[in-house]
């Protein structure tokens, strides 16, 4: 009988080993995707392409066992050479190349030049290329920042007590209601796909006081624009005992500084290969909605068409006046009409046109929505009567508050927004692995 | 201007800080809820119950500056008083109350006794009840040791040098095909579900080498077993340059072990709690498909029906040969019969009938499947054209092939199962916080 006890002890080694071990004037065996070769003549340089990053490989014409004519870019192989230290290498050393064996091969030439340090090409062809236009270094490097940011959500909340939970994404009734949800036939009953969280994150505090999730949603938006798409990934969390909705931006402003923290100390290959500056997140300002309409109305000489909406324009403004005047990438904006918030959004007891809600804004795009909820039951009911709800339809929802619910509130982030807007991209798509546009479905 | 610099300090503290700090006759104030109130004449016990667990209060008329019948089960509470050891309470402490401070009130109360140390009701209520019967501190038990499984799947993973992703959940086509897909109208075109990552985790494999993802998948059967769900979540890694399959089934051996260890070490107060015992996963037999069916009908006297399937039955009779014949609750089946298998499995090249794949059993359920993938291009058209199948339907997985993959492999693993099966469930709904099923869509 054989038994399988765990990882397998692997030949070959990757260039992090190679770095922090002594292999100078030793052979090494490493494995890794032909990214380029440049034939010199004499020599040739055969790049490799590893997820840790890129290595130079040094092939001499009766040196190497193979023939250079028959390495082909993007093959998998596997070399065996001496490492040499060369300080024009990446990674300061290069392979001298004795044997390579070619593990795969391609069948045709790449559509596009994915080797070159950027991808000259339009958005549109490196969406309808993805499964290989990612493969060149910078592109991937986008999304191994958007790991490390959904990493520093989870490792941060985890650390201060939270628990994490899976919730079905196939719903009876979503949780923000309208007309912007995907419908579908589940076993003959009308079901949807869940547009947030919201309802389970919220059943969750009563379970573990505090919970979070990071898993995909969707909405049937119609809007095509440059920071919408019809599935994405929200960060939710959702806290109970809290004694303003300003715990709530405190503790997204504490995971906006450990996550950029995280980034700084391992992703930094990669923001340094973007070229990406890490924004300033340990001062973020808070500014009421419609003194926020005013600030801006007053320093750019712009009229205030309607007092209880924000214009993306606006929005672009305000992230532009905080940073002129504080300095700030980000900017709180609180206290959003309740016409414009959910039934479930808790009211400003002081005001009860206006919320005890946020968002936050970052460069002036609006990347979380958040606030106070509703957790006294006969308040919801008196909320849901007013705007004309059926509580009937929602009742497992309002069980909760039934039989009895902490005060608590929460936030959902849009993940693709808040890497678009840390990297400078201008198009969400350009920080969606496989985006979903009304427009796009594949691949 | 106001400004968040981060989490702000909380007054009231947690049960981790009060049994590491020196609070022994000091005040303390804590949070929590109402979860059982005993009477008894002069004292009354307030338990507490809290994400941590359960905290015993002492109430002492006279002495605490609130009256007892105010008080009810499932109110949210800020209390104050001091602390003293207490060996018979959890935790060893207990609070003696001055001051209690109400932060919120049920309307009505418990339609079921969650503060019963076990829920005595069925499974149907249960589930019915969900958002108020997972309070029950058994019940939310088990969802933190499954909590405890994906975190050990990610960070094992993360330290094989594996990349997470997230790739979509609406799909133009499924992975595994077939009519168990829910459709859903995509802005007037047609959309499935994802029944599985499996196109695009490969897609990713030729951009990071090695990538995991922990997402919910969508399979539209008319199963309605006890370890059948409609959604679920799936734990997937798909990893590049692998010598064989046994690569795929080390690295799950590695996650066993490594998951089991983080189970030990952070989450036996919830283990102990649900009397389980982890299982050994140090040394997992693997038997051939056609093998395996040879031992059980020989030990166990049972014919053979079907050499190329195996029925629910047979599973459990090899999970039960290999506890007897080799004292362990896992065993891997390899080798499964291309039939039954996708068209992307890599055949074996020394008989095409079978394929270099596997199964994972523990104690006799599968939850697991997985393999090497062909990651040549013509031999994957040749097995599309003997399949009947057109490759313009998925012209963009099949792109990866045409420019090139290194070999891989990886798998599958429906969490849910796996959570049941550590548990000791009989029901794959006891593990699941809000099950799919034919018949539930809600809550």
């Amino acid at each position: 009988m054989d038994f399988l006890t765990g990882v397998k002890a692997e030949k070959t080694i990757g260039i992090q080993t190679v770095l922090t071990g002594d292999y100078k004037g030793k052979q090494v065996c490493m494995n890794g995707t032909v990214h380029n070769i440049r034939d010199m003549g004499e020599v040739a340089f055969v790049i490799l392409r590893k997820a840790e990053g890129l290595v130079q490989c040094v092939f001499e014409e009766g040196k190497t066992d193979c023939r250079l004519k028959h390495l082909k870019e993007e093959a998998a192989v596997e070399v065996t050479g001496i490492m040499q230290p060369e300080k024009r290498a990446p990674h300061g050393f290069e392979i001298r190349l004795q044997e390579v064996r070619i593990l795969s091969e391609p069948a045709e030439t790449m559509p596009l030049a994915v080797n070159k340090w950027k991808l000259n090409t339009s958005l549109e062809t490196k969406l309808s290329l993805r499964p290989v236009s990612l493969r060149n270094v910078r592109e991937r490097a986008k999304f191994k920042i958007q790991e490390g940011i959904v990493r520093g959500f989870r490792d941060f909340l985890h650390g201060q007590g939270f628990t994490e939970v899976r919730t079905p994404k196939i719903v009876a009734r979503g949780a923000e209601g309208g007309a912007n949800v995907f419908r579908l036939d589940y076993f003959n009953k009308k079901a949807e796909l869940a547009q947030s969280p919201q309802f389970y994150k919220q059943i969750m505090v009563g379970v573990y006081d505090r919970v979070f999730e990071a898993a995909p949603v969707f909405r049937a938006e119609k809007h095509n624009t440059v920071r919408h798409l019809n599935e994405y990934v929200s960060l939710d969390f959702e806290m109970g005992y809290i004694d303003s909705f300003e715990d709530v931006m405190a503790m997204e402003t504490g995971f906006l500084n450990y996550t950029m923290e995280l980034l700084n100390k391992e992703y930094s290959k990669e923001l340094n290969m973007l070229e990406v500056t890490l924004p300033k997140t340990d001062k973020i300002p808070q500014v009421r909605f419609d003194r926020a309409k005013e600030l801006v109305a007053q320093k750019y000489n712009r009229k205030i068409k309607n007092p209880f909406d924000l214009e993306p324009e606006e929005e672009m403004l305000i992230g532009r006046y905080f940073k002129e005047e504080y300095d700030s990438d980000f900017v709180f904006v609180t206290h959003y009409p309740a016409k414009k918030r959910p039934f479930y959004a808790m009211d400003d007891p002081r005001d009860d046109k206006f919320t005890l809600s946020f968002d936050l804004l970052f460069k002036g795009l609006e990347i979380t929505t958040g606030g106070q909820r509703i957790h006294d039951y006969a308040m919801m009911l008196d909320k849901m009567e007013k705007r004309g709800m059926n509580p009937e339809e929602i009742a497992d929802y309002l069980m909760i508050f039934k039989y009895g619910m902490p005060p608590h509130g929460g936030l959902g982030l849009g993940l693709e927004r808040l890497t678009m807007r840390l990297l400078g991209e201008l198009n969400v798509r350009e920080t969606t692995l496989f985006p979903r546009d009304v427009t796009r479905l594949v691949p």
